[in-house]
């Protein structure tokens, strides 16, 4: 889904910085392409890139726990069970969301398995979207995407079904509309 | 790793099945290929086929542990620590060590980070292999590698560096003259 936003976001002209985790997707060359692993890496990298854009399309699913404790050598298995002590991750869009300025915008993702809009609307909330785009877990490592977008009032205003290529120039369509030339212009 | 070694044994002109876990790898396509997620499958795949081979090579890296409980819906954040309790998985090689044939061969790979050659030995022992290649973490998603062998008695039979092809011949070399036609034929 990366890639195809990134696409879809050439294609009307604009500028791409492309934050990636390590993938094995190829991202349209003419984006400028920066690469992380940890959610905490993402974050910085966001912050570094996003106060000279105008907007953000979050669609990275980041890491949300990592280990309180990494051990510095190979465990081998000791014939017992294993607990594993993890924390959250910082919230990535969330933190952006409270550092946007005034004309910046910041699209937000939301995969969820069950209240869908009802949890996908307390994530633009929380996180200061301006919208947010529902998809489930059926479009990870699928070409196709079905995905709902809703505005900062719950409104949905669209829905989008088909190849992830078309599903982006839609989310794009949708951006354009109300975020980049509210007015029409 | 995997693939280097398939491609170095159908260079002799073996057959060649290859068990893989959810890799971007591509595989020689003279290879018979056969996909497997969770190291309960790869058990259950090998158990299937080995009795039909020679031998086997055991370079895959399943996962030595799986959750106790799988939540059946995504796990929203909520603020806190999350303990994961885990249990071990099949070890697959040792199974498949005590399953073995008279005439069948088993080749296993150990990746340790520290006692190499202590842990490597410990490990050929316990799951009845017939040689062992020890590696580091550097291997891992790199286009070099370098290995030790040790035979059963603790002896290194050979140490190889280089990229992966041409360590995976060598390793087939080794193979082949203790294992294959251990008489020299």
């Amino acid at each position: 889904m990366g890639r195809a936003l990134a696409a879809a976001t050439l294609e009307l002209g604009h500028e791409v910085i492309v934050i990636s985790g390590p993938v094995s997707v190829k991202y349209p060359r003419q984006a400028e392409l920066i690469r992380v692993v940890s959610t905490a890496e993402l974050l910085e990298a966001c912050r570094k890139v996003f106060p000279q854009c105008q907007g953000l399309i979050a669609a990275a699913a980041p890491c949300d726990y990592q280990p309180i404790r990494i051990e510095p050598h190979k465990m081998a298995k000791r014939g017992r069970r294993l607990v594993l002590q993890l924390r959250e991750t910082p919230d990535v869009v969330a933190a952006l969301g409270a550092e946007k300025k005034p004309g910046q915008w910041l699209v937000g993702f939301a995969l969820e398995t069950e209240d869908r809009r009802f949890r996908a609307l307390a994530k633009l909330e929380k996180k200061r979207c301006d919208l947010m785009v529902l998809n489930g877990p059926q479009a990870i490592d699928s070409t196709r995407n079905r995905v709902e977008i809703i505005d900062r009032s719950g409104r949905l205003l669209d829905t989008l079904e088909g190849p992830k290529k078309e599903v982006a120039r839609g989310i794009l369509r949708v951006i354009h509309r109300r975020l980049v030339w509210p007015s029409g212009g």
